[in-house]
């Protein structure tokens, strides 16, 4: 028998994996194209038609390689967040900024602390250097802030990952809760703080902009309400030499010309940003009441999704989603135990959210009679 | 003093740096326009018309995920390269890729061998997981196989990495030269093999596409002759075990949507491919004769670039290029012992060709004064 190059046995152990398998996968399996698209919470009313134009008129211009340091859009950034350049860094999406971060303070048998249910990437990039996940179950559908902090303490954790507000609950915490959290922590542990849902959230549930502490970086994203998921471009804030250590590790020319193109030009349109954040307000209504309908407890919810209690078991909405996506319905559904007695739909264009209206009831009764 | 939270030792020790300081950064210091971009091995004919459209189309839809299995395009790929979908990965250019390719075969300590001189992105990512640069000087300006394969033997090293045609020399192996290093090396040493310049090559220097070997992967972009360095696409190809195991590490949603459409129509307009490589040698034709016309010797090119021996030393090859720079002709030069007694000269527009023409005697006077 040959012999082969020997991987790292870090990755020798690793299982080949996809951490989500996306809606364009299930539509090839299934062999035909979803009616409703409300399972990847995408902002499904797209980004800016300033944006799009400026796509366009940028493709020509594409045999350019992406200047390494993102410096127009970090200049952009940085005066909507009143900070300096130096304070930021942008990646491929929070998911290649979430790799950065990890691969920074972390290594072989290094404590990481996250929710259970939490964001599977985040896990999904914990586990290709060889740390060991401390994962702290939700509390009341909220990621619990002493139970994270009493894990940080025991494990002496590095890095603990927070999002706020929260995926796949779409819940969130205040800032005085939130401050007491970043207070307590040792500061010796990094705070991840993932906001890829902050344009959607209430004001209060984002602290001020402060780049003081050596051990919080916070994460936002072009991918949610300013409806560039396809783009890849996210973006991390906090101290100046912690933001500098990005460097060693980062793809430098990993976010494409285009992107950093679209997110300069995303970020000038508030307006529109405020536009879509009230259209997902709306939609949140909307499927909430269709929810309450039916008899079921929707969550509260900061995001541009919103969480289904089905009142039942696991199995129960396990059920219920797979009506749904038999009837062509795109969503998703929490894992985690406890969690996972929920389904959770992105607000979706008008027609998709009756489209959801129209099938959830007979998901429902299917899922009661099997 | 307040504390930080610890950086991995291998991350502690590492230099805040840039691999490469990109032409948008060397305008921004000079506060003006480079008159000739000839200094990144792009594509100055740009992308295929039929791209351009067809980006400016799908600018409206990149609200929604990329496809993270990018399987259009892999479609699209195994159909031209005569191989299954399994055989390929995509990723964010072949810097991600090589990202990802060290990250699974070196961690700290690891010998890693490569050529002195060649792509300082794969030493950046190289350092960055703690593993352990072997470079192996240029013979005769040539990538030195002998040497390479004497310093994996030596070492025991578990990669090596070559590029064919290779950058900064442009210079190339013919496919028996190629096939007998890689038949020469151990079975357990990956030869990652970085062929972005392999559309620019004759075809004699590609050996036939074959995924028979668990210890070859090779690696091409859409950056050069398509024309798109500023979407970030490339991909790697090879046996499927190996192939395989880039799941394990790579960041799923990292290709973006608009990557995946641009290289599936890059790839459609073979025509238009051909016409660029043409353009592509008609310029390192014109470049090489200006410099023989000053008294230089331009070195063979496989590549979209010429590299010019200005017959002195790194000294005088550096007063050259400084002078080009102050002259708003942007060029870059080899920096490794021996190979920096040249300059690097891309494929430019003809109007650009006409000042490097204009501009490289007074360079080489003004050298020659200095």
């Amino acid at each position: 028998m040959s012999m082969r190059p020997p991987l790292t046995p870090v990755i020798q152990a690793l299982p080949v994996t996809v951490p989500f398998v996306g809606p364009e996968a299930q539509e090839r399996e299934r062999g035909k194209a979803f009616r409703a698209r409300m399972g990847a919470n995408e902002s499904s009313f797209g980004p800016s038609p300033r944006v799009v134009a400026r796509m366009a008129e940028a493709a020509a211009e594409m045999w350019k390689y992406c200047d390494p340091d993102n410096h127009e859009l970090k200049v952009a950034l940085a005066r909507h967040l009143g900070l300096d350049v130096s304070n930021i860094v942008v990646g491929e999406g929070i998911d290649g900024l979430l790799n950065l971060v990890v691969r920074m303070y972390a290594r072989e048998g290094t404590p990481v602390v996250t929710s259970l249910g939490a964001y599977p990437t985040f896990n999904f990039h914990v586990a290709s250097v060889g740390a060991r996940l401390v994962p702290v179950p939700f509390r009341d559908d909220k990621e619990d802030l002493e139970g994270l902090l009493a894990a940080v303490k025991r494990e002496d954790a590095p890095i603990v990952y927070l999002s706020n507000p929260d995926n796949p609950m779409g819940s969130w915490w205040e800032t005085p809760d939130l401050l007491g959290f970043i207070d307590a922590l040792p500061e010796t542990t990094m705070l991840v703080l993932d906001e890829a849902y902050g344009e959607t959230a209430p004001a209060s549930a984002l602290p001020p902009v402060d780049v003081s502490r050596a051990n919080l970086v916070r994460m936002r994203t072009f991918s949610k309400a300013y409806g560039l998921a396809g783009i890849r471009c996210g973006y991390a804030f906090g101290d100046a030499e912690v933001i500098a250590n990005f460097e060693k590790v980062r793809n430098h020319y990993g976010v494409s010309r285009m992107a950093q193109i679209a997110g300069a030009e995303a970020l000038a349109d508030q307006a529109y940003l405020a536009e879509v954040v009230a259209k997902v307000a709306a939609g949140r209504d909307r499927i909430a009441a269709i929810a309450r309908n039916n008899g079921l407890e929707p969550l509260p919810s900061a995001t541009n999704f919103v969480t289904i209690d089905c009142g039942r078991d696991a199995t129960f909405a396990l059920a219920v989603m797979r009506y749904l996506l038999g009837r062509d319905v795109f969503i998703r559904k929490p894992m985690a135990p406890v969690l996972d007695r929920c389904i959770r739909v992105s607000v979706g264009l008008d027609h998709e959210i009756d489209i959801f209206a129209e099938e959830l009831p007979k998901a429902l009764a299917a899922a009661r009679n099997s």
